[in-house]
């Protein structure tokens, strides 16, 4: 029985957020994308007609919506902001080992190789994906731990561009030490 | 006259560092390096005979030498770490907006493009340019501003992936916001 459209473009979604983690968004090609899934050949031109910019643009969106449901499952078991930012560094520090650190950082990949495009759907899906993270942490910042908005607003900003830098020095360097370093200078942040 | 092989030699490594910050290095042809670098085609294979990752690694030399004398030249000025930091952030948010968000995180757009070649002579280079800035920016630290040395080398881990990952969130943003944020963040990590 052939799989159901809504499985194939999952999957699709799902081995493009995958590859651009890995390789970056220009070194995937679409074919890559549906041999890496599994998904019939024949699908993925009746679901994504306009190709591997709208599979990325979907696929940034899964990147995206995995790194808030961290945010928001390591915030229900950390009572101060030091514990919760402990754990989200500990979550990526223990993936990007899981892959040999050849994964992490996908928003950072594929904006590093589209910004010339940076008008596009696909430059503007990530910014909209960076702008749900800051969201997101503010937000908790705000409500969870009890921050005034201001200073939530900066502080998710800079823990966040840390730790994005952070991944890609671990990247570089084939350890998890910066993350590590990193997290213990982010909560000298926390008021 | 045609011109001299060693000029040709550094117009291709400057059009190739040029290339990678732009779009990364998997979007960047070796004809496309020829060509941005006005060099004749033919002296590519005599100057670089292993290609494209020949070029790369010798353009990621002269990023990561733009950015060690970038910090050696603002330390000049500056009488304290957080002045130092702030010309830094200053001089990084002037080439974001020079190039209209195009170009920056020259390291950053080849280690995420490159590191499934993790052990080959770029995944090498990228691990030695960001290893130059830690250990340029944790010398000055050591020796002109007077901390000890672990203090140093974490400080300087630590400023540089909150600058990187600054830089990679401005581009996607295209504002020079989150690097004024990070930079006066960084500033609070100083003794």
């Amino acid at each position: 029985m052939p799989k159901p459209k809504t499985d194939s473009k999952e999957r699709l979604i799902e081995a493009a957020s995958r590859l651009f983690a890995q390789q970056g968004y220009q070194a995937t090609g679409l074919s890559q994308i549906v041999e890496e899934s599994g998904a019939p050949r024949g699908s993925v031109y009746f679901l994504f007609p306009e190709g591997k910019e709208q599979i990325a643009v979907e696929a940034l969106k899964l990147s995206a919506d995995r790194i808030r449901h961290l945010l928001h499952s390591t915030a229900e078991n950390s009572d101060t902001v030091t514990d919760w930012i402990r754990r989200i560094a500990a979550s990526m520090a223990q993936s990007l080992e899981e892959s040999d650190f050849r994964s992490g950082s996908p928003l950072a990949a594929v904006t590093l190789d589209c910004v010339n495009e940076g008008n596009s759907s696909l430059g503007q899906a990530c910014h909209r994906a960076y702008d749900s993270w800051i969201e997101d942490a503010a937000h908790l910042l705000q409500h969870k731990y009890g921050m005034d908005r201001a200073e939530a607003e900066k502080l998710a900003v800079s823990a966040i561009a840390a730790i994005e830098g952070a991944v890609i020095l671990c990247r570089a360097r084939r350890s998890t030490e910066p993350l590590s370093i990193v997290a213990e200078r982010i909560a000298e942040w926390v008021p």
